[in-house]
């Protein structure tokens, strides 16, 4: 199940990126299941990685790459994530690099890495190997819906997104597709995101662009508070638009894009808020009137991941009670519950250390029988505000998890 | 549903402390649902309590009367927590002590009030003031199981612990009972105990033996991760017993009353997991080899409030791949996933970053099909060590609480 549904958009294509998928049958067999991304030389690849410990194998070699020259490929399997694999599972993705820049005349170090779905397991490298010749034959600047479905593992639907906007009468693309369904936390869980312009912009900006626009997107949402061994975002300039490098922030042109690329990563996580393993519905939690982002984020995450939040969510049941003992709980110094406000949609619900004097619990149902919810807290002590998305806990989440592998 | 069966154990009478029950009919008609503990002249009583700041009324009113004089009653209603009421919350509070002082010809700062269920709901006072003479009639030394049963809210058992240990020819006893089931955290979530011994402790000491129990016991159980408004562990000393005071911590009766006091909140806090909503496990996770105890609880959190991790012991699946994900989205800094390990009852499922070497799925899966499962984790950097207890998240989670209002 998943909340309301996400038509597949058009898709711009990007000149300079060119999308190739073939089936491994790593998991099921004849699955569109390796997908690789050809980016233009000259190109800028930027990325944010997970901060798991137990990092997959792919993860550190396309660290280790990145800092060695220039990206040609992006390598994505799904179906196993080559993660808590070892030694053996690292000689895998190096083989894996290798055996794409030989058929393509590039060095191993030019091909990035990336591996979704059951942790432990070594990859089936036989046909992993035999997938990448029909991959590249396939490969095509219109493979983008393609690419969505190819990576995608526990998601009922393929994720994208796509807009344009004009600079000095120059149009610029921003095109990007993002698989993830369950174990979605701030840290970015089992997600993965390839999204790229046709901007040319240097590699610091580049950095900077990646990891704001992350920051506020994919570093916003939470399912259930786990976060992955494999999760990486990637985000590709290359620079096809007849325009300038991009060198400054102060460039006019820097804020656009940023504006763009934010719209284009949101709608990606939103999707994948949407896609929650069991999700029945869409869940905003607002926090303003912090001292800071940090504590605003704390009382959000507080609230978006507590178990009996999120069943009550799913029981459509105004219950706030449990939303205020999870912002009690959250670790902010001296937190003044008397200055707390919360509102359920636009119905005050909690001020002054108790329920509003105005309201009835007929107003907080007809919010919470909505399949997209808003929960709104005013923490009266300060000038910052954060937001996140997440959704409710489910019977199907616990079937979902409960049987399945992953 | 609850993990295992805990019959109600003998109950060692404490001298100086009689219990009666009555029926106010708060939430349903009949109950047994207040309780009030008598304990003797000069008895010194300690507690901690929540650390929620949308602390309940009753909370904030039982801090201010111990630190005013001594304590003579202690009230305690279940079917409502009279938390989120706001002033009127509080005079409620304020009126049930100064009645039943009334009543017993005392002063209502020498009554502690107590209170858990549902949350922003007023007490029914006329029916909560009409029950006290009641309860007061039934006061008895052999009071304890009955009082366990008028504590419970969601509880399917009611919890009791005792024993009786010899120091220097005198039989010293420690018997509590709590109640507790969903909400579990580490921070005593909707969460009573009360425990009572008749050693003759100071106050200072009373506090730190208090505080360094519920450390070991109350505080290192895990459910959801929910802490609720409410929480209080009472430790009660009646000096009733032919001993001179205890004034250090150097005595050896000292060492014998805090192994002694820790074995029973153990007992009691056990007994709250293995009553977890829906629980279908109950699940010991031990973290060793830490640099600190606070990174080796860090850890042990994580992995205990997966919801993935707790889905798959749900199953009954050996998915060591999810363990090690909440391994290392734990906050330790610079944790090398090489040198841990992980061991699944005396299986040892994880090493090198990796699988271990001889570990089977049968033999992964022998561990998980039994109902008490112990997951032991050696970070493989330091001396520490932490133990905590959990539970599974099952359908029956889901079902108690989207369909009850808590």
């Amino acid at each position: 199940m998943s909340v309301g549904n996400f038509p597949f958009p058009f898709m711009n294509a990007v000149a300079g990126v060119k999308l190739g998928t073939a089936s491994a049958g790593i998991k099921t067999v004849g699955r569109q299941d390796v997908v690789i991304l050809e980016v233009a030389p000259g190109s800028q690849v930027s990325g944010v990685f997970t901060q798991n410990a137990f990092c997959a194998a792919p993860v550190s070699l396309c660290k280790e790459h990145m800092a060695d020259c220039d990206t040609r490929y992006l390598l994505v399997n799904s179906g196993n994530a080559n993660a808590c694999t070892g030694e053996e599972g690292l000689a895998d993705a190096r083989d894996a690099c290798a055996e794409l820049a030989r058929l393509t005349g590039t060095k191993a170090q030019q091909v990035l890495p990336f591996s979704t779905g059951v942790i432990g397991e070594r990859l089936p490298m036989d046909r992993l190997l035999g997938a990448l010749p029909h991959a590249l034959v396939d490969l095509t600047e219109d493979g983008w819906e393609a690419a969505a479905q190819g990576i995608m593992t526990t998601d009922t639907q393929p994720k994208g997104a796509s807009e344009q906007f004009e600079h000095e009468g120059v149009v610029i693309t921003v095109t990007g597709i993002a698989k993830g369904s369950g174990m979605i936390c701030p840290n970015m869980a089992t997600m993965l995101g390839y999204i790229a312009t046709d901007a040319k912009v240097s590699k610091a900006l580049l950095d900077q662009l990646s990891k704001q626009a992350a920051d506020k997107s994919f570093n916003r949402i939470t399912v259930d508070g786990d976060t992955s061994t494999n999760d990486s975002c990637m985000l590709i300039a290359t620079g096809h638009a007849a325009l300038p490098e991009l060198v400054s922030s102060a460039d006019a042109l820097y804020t656009k894009l940023f504006d763009a690329l934010v719209r284009v990563y949101t709608v990606l996580a939103q999707s994948i808020v949407g896609d929650g393993e069991g999700a029945t519905k869409f869940v905003t939690v607002n926090v303003e009137g912090g001292k800071s982002e940090a504590e605003c984020l704390e009382v959000a995450y507080s609230v978006a991941q507590s178990p009996l939040v999120k069943t009550a969510l799913f029981a459509s049941d105004p219950n706030w009670g449990r939303i205020v003992a999870a912002i009690g709980y959250a670790k902010v110094d001296s937190l003044d519950a008397n200055l707390v406000r919360v509102w359920l949609g636009d119905e005050l619900i909690v001020e002054n250390g108790g329920c509003a004097a105005n309201y009835t619990e007929a107003a907080g149902q007809a919010v919470m029988d909505q399949d997209e919810i808003s929960i709104r807290i005013d923490l009266g002590r300060g000038e910052s505000r954060e937001c996140i998305w997440t959704t409710d806990l489910s019977h199907d989440y616990i079937k979902i998890n409960a049987e399945y592998r992953s």
